[in-house]
């Protein structure tokens, strides 16, 4: 279908579209193409429908919310009462959720009409797009290439134009390296800033839960929807959402310790290049003070401490439906002690410390988003993948994936974008002042 | 001496007072009365003396800063350069600061006066006031018992009027239980409020720096001064301190689950009972939902597991300068896996959720500081001591221990307030609106 939120909005507001024609276009568009595509796990017609009819009728009531019959669909490990939430595990394939999760019901609240369930990495611990249990997740604009992960269904589904926009959960980089991948725009929100109550957790000291969509218009109209304190998650607190500066200070950090591949090193430095060209006020940053793999080691032991409490019972009772990756994963953090898992915790509070700095520099820094494009699915998944991504989660910072210009046939390749705690407005600003001069016209692809 | 900080901020600027002349009164009790009490540690005579001659010359060019001149002395866990940084540990006699602590460098910014580091409980683990290595801090009113702790000496200081403010440490209630053993006030501000950068963790997740006083409007005139983002600090966040409301509603839970000693629920009791009487703003609230029992252990877990990686070489090179309690603690801690730690820290969430859904109902809890008043020396440490001050750690909200009246020679009782996240100013009101109705000419012994 192709229209962004906004676009919708204006249609809506023009009478040219209602909540239920563009509902059936995504219908239409996942009717076509997820069989190829295996973005969506579970498409919810019939609920769908009956919250398009509402918002069709208050929409002609002029009472519309702000977000009134926009088609948004959600990652499979976030609660939509009635629907399993199987979070691409086999164990959780029944698992009906009694309840919204905290941002389905703020964006159902906003009058949002959710149209289903996306394809996802086995339990969020990955991001290759793989699935063993549920079919691997595929490239909108590759066969049989990795649209990147774990938020695989969310990045395919929006780039494809099955729906405008969908959620993600990004623990070390999930919501933006299949942004980065896929060619959308994918952030990640400030730790605290959107409750993650509903979820099932990876991490919950690295959980967030971020929009993807095909503009950042759309990003800035959803996140204040998001945003907000939920009394339900213990990890969110009031954040106030500054106002973002105009004149903002780029910072570009030496990469020396990423190895990052030339086709995303050209793009990389032709961005900054262009940065300097039109006189961005920008500074240079020193490389990043400790090695990126020991923060990646780091984070995931977290995670798979955390992931044996989350999923204990099905680890006890029936291990055989894990994957073996994933078992050999938590076999490996269950035999961890506590004094090496608090240590772990200590190397990412470093990560911290070291965005900090770059921080104290500069209001918003800028990086590839991943190290690579995104591979074939035949190959074996590139280690380094989330180590640019999951420094902004180990600082709690708000992060962006942007599309960095790309020859037409390319393989789009991410731009990631860093600012400082709460000032997530001002992470869109500064990608709107890239987007302008960042050659517009070849960055949709 | 006796003088407040806003005592003595009004009779420096009418002359009658000099910080100079402050400061030797302070340095005048101490050599009176430390030799009973054992607060200090270590009294910083000519690094005052020298600060105290350029506040007086300031106050005099009127170039004053907020604490020009205000004696002010800290716990022995945050650094103070030059100084060592014993952690009431024999393993860190020696251990010189090389530049300040965060609060620290922002007391001392603000014109204050550092005097000197004060005793704690070993390792700021434990709330008896006990130190094997630098002796026993002695309760201010009554020699033989427990000024509770770990930041004994801060309250100890405090209430025997060797100084007029103190900072102390409070991982599951620190500040709070020594305040309110030693009749004077305590503050455990918002968690990322106050940074703590250049103190010796425990624990990062549950570690606040707080100060103690004789009376409220010290400690607000503190909290400002110390409050500020820190790159440095892992924990650090901007978080915006909130106006407070003038019509709180206050929540009074039922405390079944905690046993009290007779001599804490009866001043309790009578406090809910002079709310209620002159008509306050009030909610009944359920108890809590769950053992703190279990939310001490889980948060003792971490604390062990933590201590483990941040003594980590004094552990692994000379475990006999541990004290037989400390060593069995973090042995325990040390065979304890990663997913048990995992699973620890999810139980403080639990006791976050639990205080969440109170502040759903009011603005302000209240409730005992500690099950029990001080104890003797010569008494084992009563188990359940942090119980109810554990709570506001895990939730990392604002929370303060006042005086309630007592009998003129009764030992001090102390009543809790817990606000929400970043309303630390609201606590301060609450406290004040408290105050006013709590008979106030006996609450100052």
């Amino acid at each position: 279908m192709g229209s962004s939120l906004v676009e919708l909005q204006a249609a809506y507001a023009a009478g040219t579209h209602s909540p239920e024609t563009a509902l059936a276009q995504c219908l239409e568009a996942i009717k076509a193409d997820n069989g190829r595509l295996n973005a969506f796990l579970n498409v919810d017609i019939d609920g769908a429908q009956a919250a398009a009819r509402v918002s069709t009728r208050r929409i002609n009531d002029n009472q519309a919310r702000v977000l009134e019959g926009l088609p948004i669909a959600v990652k499979d490990n976030l609660d939509v009462t009635g629907l399993a939430t199987t979070a691409g595990m086999a164990t959780r394939r029944n698992r009906l959720a009694a309840r919204d999760a905290g941002v389905v019901a703020r964006l159902r609240a906003a009058g949002a009409v959710i149209v289903g369930k996306l394809n996802m990495t086995e339990a969020a611990l990955g991001a290759d797009g793989r699935n063993p249990h549920y079919g691997d997740c595929h490239h909108p604009h590759q066969a049989g290439c990795s649209p990147g992960g774990s938020s695989s269904g969310s990045a395919t589904a929006v780039a494809a134009g099955l729906v405008p926009a969908a959620l993600g959960t990004d623990t070390m980089g999930s919501v933006r390296i299949p942004a980065a991948y896929c060619g959308v725009f994918g952030l990640k929100p400030s730790f605290g800033l959107v409750s993650t109550a509903g979820s099932v957790a990876v991490s919950r000291r690295l959980d967030h839960i971020g929009p993807l969509a095909g503009c950042l218009e759309d990003l800035g109209l959803l996140l204040p929807v998001l945003a907000g304190f939920d009394p339900a998650c213990p990890v969110s607190r009031p954040v106030l959402l500054v106002e973002p500066k105009q004149d903002l200070i780029y910072g570009l950090p030496e990469l020396g310790r990423v190895a990052l591949a030339d086709d995303v090193a050209e793009p990389w430095q032709a961005a900054r290049q262009a940065l300097v060209n039109r006189h961005f006020h920008h500074r240079e940053l020193a490389g990043l003070a400790m090695d990126p793999g020991r923060i990646r080691r780091a984070g995931l032991l977290l995670c798979e401490a955390e992931m044996l409490v989350e999923h204990g019972p099905d680890w006890a009772g029936q291990r055989d439906n894990f994957s073996t990756e994933l078992q050999t994963l938590l076999a490996w953090g269950e035999r961890r002690s506590a004094p090496e898992l608090a240590a772990a915790v200590r190397t990412l509070d470093q990560a911290r410390l070291a965005l900090n700095a770059w921080l104290e520099q500069c209001d918003i820094v800028i990086l590839p988003t991943t190290p690579q494009r995104a591979f074939s699915l035949a190959q074996p998944t590139p280690a380094n993948q989330a180590d640019l991504t999951c420094l902004a989660n180990c600082a709690g910072l708000p992060s962006l994936s942007m599309p960095l210009p790309v020859a037409a046939n390319e393989l789009p390749c991410g731009l990631q974008l860093i600012g400082r705690h709460g000032r997530d407005r001002e992470v869109l600003t500064a990608a709107a002042q890239l987007q302008a001069i960042l050659r517009p016209e070849t960055i949709n692809r």
